[in-house]
């Protein structure tokens, strides 16, 4: 890579659709065409926000207010920029990351009814807005994901996996939203089937960042 | 009380001047009066504002960065107000908290270099902007708070007041600067001094509650 600062990709989609498999094998990917990748994941990436996602993720599912809610990825997210995501890409390395802000801005600005604008706000007072080079929303009907969690026990569901079917749906559209808003910088935004082999599905991602290398 | 919707009171000033024995003896005069009174402090005040409270309070100084402190400061507010202080105004009950708002003014904006739009920014998105009917400065010379810090044990200072001489200065001045501004509204802003007998010192607060009984 001749740049002196590195790449940053986030991989976003609902529940179910294989977001931290494929984390695990882009990143593989990118690391045997020689970079040095940072694999992390949201709400978390660094101990702070580590220490955040566990008010997240555990209790139940109105534990938390919309807005606190928001407040408290925000808060997550800002920990994980400052202190995992830039130093990584001021050295020059990759980083993937297994959802980032758009997650936000479909879960709370979408499904819950906040909105991009408050959710953009948030984002830019705690990490000076900081965009991802390229966002692939890893897509798939809802009812094959919804298989998927079944798979799972469902006493490991978290506060979101647990929710209904309809907000799922809110989530899946709100997704399906941005990643079609020019507004969102066609440049960013790729969209990936998700269903199929999980290698072809890897083969798609390295396409969709491919003019990044 | 003829009004159906209670009244809401902050008590602000920095480290070591008597907020939170004064919002005891506060709460009873007014509970005294045949007011139901809710004691309550800040971050904090509800459960799910505690448990985000112990990630402010716990830690080496630079756990976080002013943004995410800000945020979760922000949060832990946003719980508070909609668990504890709306339900509790709206049965007609007085709140009385040892901080709030002003504190995340002068603490992440001023002292740390946010500035009052972005605080006030996330308190409009998490709380809808609520504001205490009053909010009560209880100012002290620097020096004389600090003494009675030395009476503490250094082992029990928190993240804030384990901060250098310069902080806490800038703290008390963003506070002054709070108070003396009529953008704050001088119907909401008052100032009382810290100094001398507990019991005196309490009646300077019952008299500027007094136009609110």
């Amino acid at each position: 890579m001749s740049s002196t600062r590195g790449r940053f990709i986030s991989l976003e989609g609902g529940e179910g659709v294989g977001k931290s498999t494929q984390v695990a094998r882009l990143a593989a990917a990118l690391r045997a065409r020689g970079l040095e990748v940072v694999e992390t994941r949201e709400p978390g990436g660094s101990p702070g926000a580590e220490a955040i996602r566990t008010l997240l993720m555990e209790g139940t599912a109105g534990r938390w207010t919309p807005e606190t809610e928001a407040l408290l990825f925000a808060a997550a997210r800002a920990d994980h920029v400052a202190r995992t995501i830039r130093p990584a890409l001021e050295r020059g390395a990759w980083v993937v990351s297994d959802r980032f802000l758009d997650s936000s801005l479909a879960y709370q600005g979408g499904a819950d009814g906040l909105g991009a604008e408050a959710i953009r706000t948030l984002h830019a007072i705690g990490s000076g807005g900081l965009l991802p080079d390229r966002t692939i929303l890893l897509a798939m009907p809802l009812h094959e994901a919804s298989n998927r969690e079944w798979v799972r026990d469902a006493g490991e569901l978290d506060r979101f996996g647990a929710r209904g079917a309809d907000y799922h749906a809110r989530v899946a559209q709100t997704f399906a939203a941005l990643a079609g808003d020019p507004a969102n910088g066609p440049a960013r935004y790729r969209t990936v089937g998700a269903l199929g082999d999980v290698a072809v599905v890897t083969d798609r991602l390295i396409d969709a960042v491919a003019d990044l290398l």
